[in-house]
Parts: structure tokens; sequence; C-alpha cells
């Protein structure tokens, strides 16, 4: 198994892998994802965000896809991981730890105070792994969101 | 009220201001923040987040320290606010919703789906405000954080 960084001849790869992973979490109704604004945001002028794929003889078997978060406490960056996917297939071969050992690996070279990542809170499978490596759950702050509509008012105030 | 984006001379502001939120948020023993770290992370070659200043007759009255995430599902950038802060003499005059409503503009502009931030649970009036403004919170995520020996470990694994 092979973990590299993803190039923009992978881009049907990695929006066939974010469809597999929104399948998981019962989410595929929220995905709008278009290959063109895809490209541009990941491998534009100005890339959003990165990603690590991870490679069985030569064939994707999973991704991770991270940006930098910042932290003011700390004063520095972090890393965030936004999606972290492995094929149903090929689980419980040790394919996910590989892919959040390379981020924590990433995360120390960059002088990152931390690595952190949201967990739906049905998915007790992934929590116990999160736990066993030592991840602490923040779990007295809620996230909210603004987008649509509301965004673009409150855009115009 | 003039909102501005930060420069380098605003570090001293910044930090003061860092503290004064964090101790509203009764975290104060949580930040261990170095002038020069700050410095090279938020001005040095590589930014990892931007800042905006709120000033009133020239003076810092409040601050929002934002990057961007990103949504696979949207397959775009969004806008995350890490801290959004206005000094206690002057609320109640609009300047928080301001500053939201200038990033609110600065996601438009910049292709984001999404202004996202975090919120502490026990916090009431703020979420009432949040609320009022029309964001939503993602109540069935959890963040998990790996950092210090747990995050150095698994990045030797």
């Amino acid at each position: 198994m092979k973990i590299r960084e993803a190039r923009e001849s992978d881009l049907g790869t990695i929006a066939r892998l974010i469809r597999a992973l929104a399948d998981y979490e019962r989410l595929s109704d929220e995905v709008v994802l278009d290959s063109e604004v895809l490209r541009r945001h990941l491998f534009g002028p100005r890339p959003y965000a990165e990603v690590l794929i991870a490679e069985e003889v030569g064939e994707a078997v999973g991704f991770a896809l991270f940006f930098h978060n910042f932290s003011t406490f700390l004063g520095r960056p972090g890393i965030y991981l936004e999606d972290l996917f492995v094929v149903p297939e090929e689980r419980g071969k040790g394919i996910g730890k590989a892919l959040l050992a390379r981020l924590a690996s990433v995360a120390v070279e960059r002088d990152c105070g931390r690595l952190e990542w949201a967990v739906l809170d049905w998915n007790e499978p992934a929590i116990g792994f999160y736990r066993r490596l030592g991840a602490r759950p923040n779990s007295e702050w809620t996230v909210y969101r603004l987008s649509g509509d509301a965004l673009e008012q409150l855009g115009q105030a």
C-alpha cells in the first residue's frame, strides 16, 4: 500500500471517492459536485485543500482531503481533515490509520499544533478507532453554518 | 465604525484581543500565544489565516480571524470564522454583526458556499444572535482533536 499526493489527473478518482463517502454517510442528497468547480478549487492557482490518495497495486482504495485551520490560542496553524475514506472492500487493513499517520507527520513537519476532524455522532466504530489513537472530542462546541440565501442576504447587509 | 484588513503592525492589538476573547470564554489557561510565532503564521510567506479589525475613531474595538475550509460535497471552499470578538464596552452597537456581514460578503465574492463557526454550547446570547441571522447548527457532528504526544506518536507510526 502506498500513499501519495493527488495530481490533477486524479480528479475523476477523487470525485468518485467523495460520492462513495457521501453514500456511506447517508448524505448523498447533499452532494452537488461539479468536476470543473472541483478542479478549479483543488488544482487551480489558489488550491483550497490538499488530497492524499492510498493505492493498492496502482488502484485508489482510499483518500484524505485536508486543509489548514488556525488556532489563535496556540498562534499557529493546525490540520483539519475534512474527509477520510477507505472503500468498504479494503477496510480492516490499516489503510485509514496509515492515512491519519501520514497527516500527523505532515502536521508535525509544518509546525501544526493539532490535527482535527468531525465525526457523525452515530458513527460508533469510527469514534472508537479515533479514541484509541488518543483523539479527544470537543463536545462543548457546536458548529453553526450560514449558506444559501441567508449568506447572500447578510453579505448585502 | 470602520472594518479593515489587519496589517503586521496590528500584531500587538491582535494578541491583546485574542487574550480578551479567551478570558471571556473562560479558557485563558489554554492560551500559549507567542508573538513571534503568531507573526510568522499570520504575516509570513505562507499566511494561514486572515484578520479583520473593527475600529472606532482609530481604536480597535473588535476583530474577526478566519481561514478557508473546504466542502467536498459542494466541491468548493467555505469561510471558517475561528474568532469573533467585540470588546465588552462596545457591545450592542452592531459591530459583531458588521464583522459577520463583511465575512459573508467576502464569502460570496470568493465563490464560497458557506460561512461557518463554532459556538460554546452555554453561550446562549451568541446562539440566539446567530440563529436570527439564519445560521443553523450542525448538531450531529462532533470535532475530535489529536495534539501533543498523541499527535507526535501517530506521526511516527
